[in-house]
């Protein structure tokens, strides 16, 4: 399946007065790092994507992280992404953030792929296209 | 002129390694009170005023802090905020950062009311509308 | 048990291009709650806290959301935030925000009580200091 | 004088209910690139600048922006930083930021060497020390 990798350089605006990463912000860099996996397997930005196929969005059911070691400033730390199962509308992302050679965290996310009802205009559970799903496999 | 006033408790996430807070922080709370001090003024949300007045936003202009004295995680600090002026589409905000006695930042910003042209749905600047000059003037 | 309650005004700045709140903000609130709670049972902020215990911090180990209703800027939250269990050194906190009768999400800390070892400086786990759970049970 | 360039993807979560970037991201990037600046003129992190020459911080006296044009999400900006003028213990940077061929905003920080008072440990302005200069200088 295809996989995406990010190197992140942690700022001096990201980590508390411990001096290490405030832990909201490795939910950001998990949100921005399911967006890229995405645009690599369409080759579309998330805007071009939801539009091509009707989709409002990839509606988060839940995020989980699992901190092992701790990231200071200045450190380089790298987010390794990737979908470990696609549901029919839903999926289960897995987020692997190593420092050298440790694993420092693991994040987990489940989101549901909604479209909008041309009915009422409302948003709903929506099957994930198969090309969506095909560009992860193609990888 | 109406003014706006709001304590903030200074959080462990907006504070940097050095333990005060984050500058960019100080921004996200100017922004905020602006947003504030125009529901004051006008009754309405941010989006109801908008939607009432064909109005598109708030865009800024100009933003800019001159910092005093630094404030640390636990410190409490007030905001007091105020249009020092209104021209015909564009105004000017006004706030004053104290911790306790001390004048510990202003912020500046200066700010262009935007309306959606009918026409080409483009955005361009707006007058103000009078009613909400009045709200801030009735105070 | 001792709970804490906070009402959140959702923020422009808040919100994502979808009109949502940003899911890492819902962290980031937890965090603030979770201070709040223990400022609230020890009278203490979270710095003289620590500096009392010669606690070293309240490390995460786990932290997770199962998102329910999006909330939107403008609207009003509250997060009411609990401690569900402590055990020698670790404790969880349970966040419950809710937008009027609707729960909107619920959050889940598990954390490590964090000292400093005098002989190395390293920080390792220590036993929660008894007088910090007796302030939560005399709520 | 040495520059430093970034090219920062503009993210879902930098972006607000209007799609545009939330304006205090901006000066989180400048407040980076400063640092980046500053590591690219003494090929040391920040925190080991701090250290070889008993610097406590580049304290921000005054921040400023100037916005033309709004950048929106998935859409990519680049970032130039230079100091524009060292004095004693002052200097002044600034950020230019390009979305292609356009100019989308400015900024302008000014900023205070400080080292801590061997006498007291208090943080009081310092000479910035000359080899960092020349750093600059040498690009």
């Amino acid at each position: 399946m295809l996989t995406n990798k990010r190197l992140i350089r942690v700022q001096w605006g990201d980590c508390d007065p411990a001096g290490i990463v405030f832990y909201p912000r490795y939910f950001e860099w998990f949100d921005a790092s399911t967006i890229l996996l995405f645009e690599k397997a369409t080759g579309l930005t998330k805007i071009k994507m939801l539009e091509k196929y009707n989709g409002a969005g990839m509606a988060l059911l839940e995020a989980r992280a699992v901190f092992k070691v701790a990231s200071h400033y200045g450190e380089d730390i790298e987010v390794e992404s990737e979908v470990t199962e696609f549901r029919r509308s839903s999926f289960f992302v897995h987020h692997r953030v190593t420092k050298g050679d440790m694993l420092a965290l693991e994040g987990f996310e489940t989101r549901l792929w909604t479209v909008r009802d041309p009915g009422n205009g409302r948003l709903k559970s929506g099957s994930l296209p198969p090309e969506i799903i095909e560009g992860f496999k193609r990888a």
